[in-house]
C-alpha cells in the first residue's frame, strides 16, 4: 500500500477508499467498506476510530473471522505461502524471519498450544514487542478463557491497525502509536556533556542471541542525534545499553588506573510502555556512575 | 609442602629447612640453602627478604638458570610431564587447565614468541592475574630488551615466591600479598541496607567464556559474609558483578513497571591492584542506581 | 556522684549503695534502697532493670511523687535555687542555660501549659533531644490524658535513669543508650577518599540561632577520627553538615569555574533514632554530589 | 526610552535615531550620532557592533570622558541627584537601593579606593553580578594599572550597552546577552518527575542578608513553568536553591522516619557564566539525593 493523504481518502471514490485501506485490518476489506460512509473524516484519529467502531459493533462471527484471518507468528509454512506485505514486514521487524532454533521451537509451541485451546491464532501487535515479551505474554494469556482471549485478540488487532493507519495515512494529526528511547551522557568529572562517547543498544533474548538495535556516538550536547528508538513503538522487552567510557576519558588524558576501573559500562533495563518516552541517562566519572529512569 | 611455623624453620636442621623451602623458588633449593645461614628470622618478612637477597646477589648464570627452571604457561606437554605441585596449583587457579581453544592458541603463541625472542619462558605470577591480563602484559613485555625482561622475570618470580612463603610458613606477621574485593548494597528506596540480594561475580575473558568467580547473598547489613575475593591477590582483570534487584523489590511489594525497569544490574569494572582493597557498592531504587570505587 | 564499678556496688554496705545511686532517679533514694536487696547484679543491665522494676511496681502515689520530684525545663528560678548536679548537666547539654528570648518564652509556655493541665512538670530525657524536638514532642503530648502522660513521664524518667546509670556505673556490659553520627567523603573525581576536607556540624533551631556541634577535618580514609556525635545519644532534631569542598579541589589544582560551582556543600537532615548509627556520606566531584542515609 | 523596532531606527531621521539611542552609552549621544551614518543595519547585532566600533576608535580623551560619565555604584548622593533611568534600574536590579549597613560601607570603600587610585569611577555591568561578585571583582581589579582598568571599564560599558540595546531595540535577531538558570526534580523513589515540590531560590551575600530571588512549584514534568532566572543575564554569585521534599513525600504517604530524614534540601552553588544555561537538577528519594551541573 502506498501512502495516501487524508484529503485524498476523503475525496476519492468508495472503491479507491476500500482498496487503499483493505489490509488495515488483515484480509478484512469489509471494515473499510462500512467506514467509508462516515467520510469525510476531520482527522486521522477520526478515520481510525470509525474503522475501530465497525469492528466493535460487528457480530461475533465476523469478529471471529477477523481474528482467524491473521497468520501464526513465525510459521514457516505460512510465510512460504505468503503473508500480507504488512504482516510480513511486522513479523520481520521482530526478527521472526531469523529465529534461533530454540526460539523457533518456542514460537511453534506457542502457536500450537494456543490454537489447540482456542481454535484461532495467537495474535499480538509484534511491533510493540520483543521476542521475549511475545513469549511472556503468551504464558499469561494461555490460561484465559475464550471470551477474554477474543477480546484480547481484538485489542491487539486494533493496535496493529492503528500502526498501519499511521504508516499509510498522512494528515495534520498523528495517532499516539509511537514512543521514544533516548539517552544523555553527562561527564561529572569535567562538568560537561560527554561528547564522542560510542554507545550500543542491544535487545536481550532469553532463548536466542542478543540483537544489536543501534550504534551511535554522543554529540556535543551528550545526546544522540536521533533517539535510540523513535518513530515507532519501543518494543516491550529487556535491553542493554553500553557506553565506551574508558576510551573517552583516555582521549582526554584523565588519570586513571591500568586497566581503567571503568571501560565499557552496560546499563540493563526493561521497556514496559511502547508509546511512552523513556530516557536513560548516564552520569559518569572514571570512578563512578549513576543512571535513572528519566523523562 | 606442608605448612610449617616460623619457629620450626628457625629451630630445625639445615637439611630440613632446605627441604621445606626447596620450591619456594621453582626447582631452586640453592636459595634456601644459602638463606639458612641467616637464621633465626625475626619474622616471615625477614625470611622472605633473606631468600630474595640471595636471588638478588646471585650471578647472572644462576639467575638465568632460575628463570629457565620455570614451566611455560598452559603448556600441555609440560603439564602432562608434571609440574611442581605449586606451579600446577597456581596455573589451575588461573584456569589454565581448562582453556578454550582460542585461549589455548593465544597462550601457545605467547610462549613460543617469547621463548623465541629471549630464550627463556614467559613468567608471570598467575595468582595476581586473569587470563586476559596475562596476555595483555605479554603484549607489553615482548618489545622489551633481554636485560629488562630478565629483571621483570625475577620480579615475577619473587612475587610467586612471596605467595608460596605466605602459604607455607605461619608466623606472627604476614606478607602483604593479599587483597580484597567487597560490595555493599544500599536500598535508597527504603533507606536501609538491602538484605537478601542474590549476586554473582563473573571474570570476563576476551577469548573464552566468562568464568563464575562466586555467588553470594547480601546479609542484614547489605554486605556479603565473606569478601567476594579475599585471602589471596585479587587478579588483575575485568569483572562483572550482577545483582538481582528485581526479585528483591518484588518480594517487598514495591510498585514497579511490568517488566520491572531494573531486574539484573550488572556492574562491569577492572581490578588493577591485586594487593589493594577494592570496594564496589550499589545504591539502588527500582528506578535508579549508582556505583563508585569505594575503599 | 563519682563513678563506681559494679563490683564495688555489689560488695559495699547498703547505705553506701543507696548513697551512690540516690539520684539515678531524681531525689528518689527509695528506689535504690529497695533494689539493694536484689544484689549481687550480674551486670549493669541487671542493676538497671532491678531499679526500673521498683518504679514499675510502686504504687500510684509514689510514682506521682517521683514525677513531681523533677524540675521544670529551663526554669530560671529553679535553676537559681539549684538542681541536682545531674539535672543541671543534662539541661546544659541541651543548651537550656543559654536560650534565646524566643526559646525561653517557648519553654516557659510549655512548662506552664503542661503543669496547668496535669499538675506535674513536663519531663523529657533532654540528652536525647534538641530544643526543637523537645518543643515538638510537647505539642504532641499536651493533648494526651493524664494517665497516658504519667506513663510517658515514667518512660522518660527511666531513659534519664539509664543514662545516669551508664555514666555512673562501670561494668563489663553497657546499656544501649548511645548512638553515633558519622560521615565519609569520597572524591569521585579522583576515585579516592577525600582527605583534608574541613566540615562543620550545626544543630538547627526553629526559634534560636543555629548551634555549632563540632568541627572536624577528614583523615586519609575520608572519615573523621571521631564520630561527629558519639558516646551519647544523638539528639533528635535537625542538623546541617557543611563540607568545604571548594578549598579541597582548589588545593589539588582541579580545573573548575570561577567562582567554583561548588564551594560549601550543606547537607540538611534529621536524626530520629538517638541510639542508632546514622551515617551521612558525601560523594563529590567539583560538579556534582550525592548523599544518602547509610549505615 | 521606549522600545523601537530596528526598522524604525533604520528609517527615522538622524535626530530621532540619536535621541532614541542617546543613553545606550551613559550620557554619550556622540556614539549614536557617529553610528547613524552606518545605517541601515541588517540586524540588532550590526547596530550594536557599529556603536561599539565608535567607542573602540574614539581618542583617549573621549573614552576617558565616557568612563567618567558613569555614576558610582550605590552612591546615595548621586542617586538623590538623579541617575539616568537606565542606571537607576540597573543598580536597583542588584539591590543597590537597599543595602545593609555593612554592604553600603563596603561599596563606599570600593568607590573611594578605586576613584582615588584611577581618577574615574569603578564601573561594572551590574546586571551580570550580585553584590558579592561586584566586591570580589573590585578586589581583583584594584591592583591593576590604569591602562588595564580603562580597558576593563570600556568592556563593562559595552556589556551595559549591549543589554540596553537588547532592551530597547526589537529586531529579528537578538544579542546573546541573556542566560538561564533552571532545575528539574526527579523522584527516584517512584521513578517519576516530582510534581508539586515547592522551591525557593536565594541569593547569598557575604555582608548582608540572603535575598529571595524567586519561589516556584514544580509542574507535572518536575520542572518550573518559567526558568528560575531567565530573560536576563544570570548574575555571577552564590545561590541556595531549597526544595521542600519532606512535604512532597508526606503527601504521597511514603513511609519515612519521624522527623523525616530529609525535609528541606538546600543546594548551594555558584553561577560563573551569566550568558550560559545552568541546569541544577535534583534526584531524590526520602533517604538520598544527588545533584550535578547539567546543561
Amino acid at each position: 500500500m502506498s501512502q495516501k493523504t487524508l484529503s485524498e481518502l476523503n475525496a476519492c471514490g468508495k472503491d479507491d477508499f476500500v482498496a487503499a485501506l483493505a489490509n488495515i485490518f488483515e484480509y478484512s476489506p469489509w471494515i473499510a467498506e462500512q467506514a467509508a460512509a462516515a467520510r469525510p473524516f476531520a482527522g486521522v484519529r477520526q478515520l481510525f476510530d470509525a474503522m475501530k467502531a465497525e469492528v466493535d459493533r460487528a457480530p461475533f462471527e465476523l469478529r471471529l473471522a477477523l481474528i482467524k484471518a491473521h497468520p501464526d507468528l513465525a510459521n514457516k509454512t505460512q510465510r512460504a505461502a505468503g503473508l500480507t506485505a504488512e504482516s510480513d514486514a511486522e513479523q520481520n521487524s521482530l526478527g521472526l524471519d531469523r529465529l534461533s532454533d530454540a526460539e523457533y521451537e518456542a514460537f511453534e509451541r506457542v502457536n500450537n498450544a494456543y490454537r489447540a485451546k482456542f481454535g484461532f491464532p495467537y495474535i499480538v501487535s509484534v511491533r510493540r514487542h520483543t521476542k521475549d515479551s511475545v513469549l511472556r505474554d503468551f504464558e499469561r494469556r494461555l490460561p484465559n478463557d475464550a471470551k477474554t482471549e477474543m477480546q484480547k485478540s481484538i485489542e491487539e488487532i486494533c493496535r496493529i491497525a492503528a500502526l498501519r493507519v499511521d504508516h499509510l495515512v498522512a494528515g495534520d494529526d498523528r495517532l499516539q502509536v509511537h514512543g521514544r528511547l533516548s539517552t544523555h551522557v553527562l561527564d561529572t568529572h569535567s562538568g560537561r556533556p560527554a561528547a564522542g562517547i560510542a554507545l550500543e543498544l542491544i535487545e536481550l533474548s532469553e532463548l536466542g542471541v542478543p540483537r544489536l538495535v543501534t550504534r551511535a556516538t554522543t554529540n556535543a550536547d551528550g545526546r544522540t542525534d536521533q533517539p535510540l528508538i523513535g518513530g515507532r513503538p519501543v518494543p516491550i522487552g529487556r535491553y542493554e545499553l553500553t557506553f565506551s567510557v574508558g576510551k573517552y576519558f583516555a582521549e582526554r588524558q584523565v588519570p586513571t588506573s591500568d586497566p581503567p576501573f571503568l571501560d565499557q559500562i552496560p546499563l540493563r533495563f526493561s521497556v514496559s510502555e511502547p508509546e511512552g518516552h523513556l530516557h536513560v541517562p548516564l552520569l559518569v566519572t572514571p570512578w563512578s556512575y549513576a543512571t535513572y529512569r528519566g523523562s
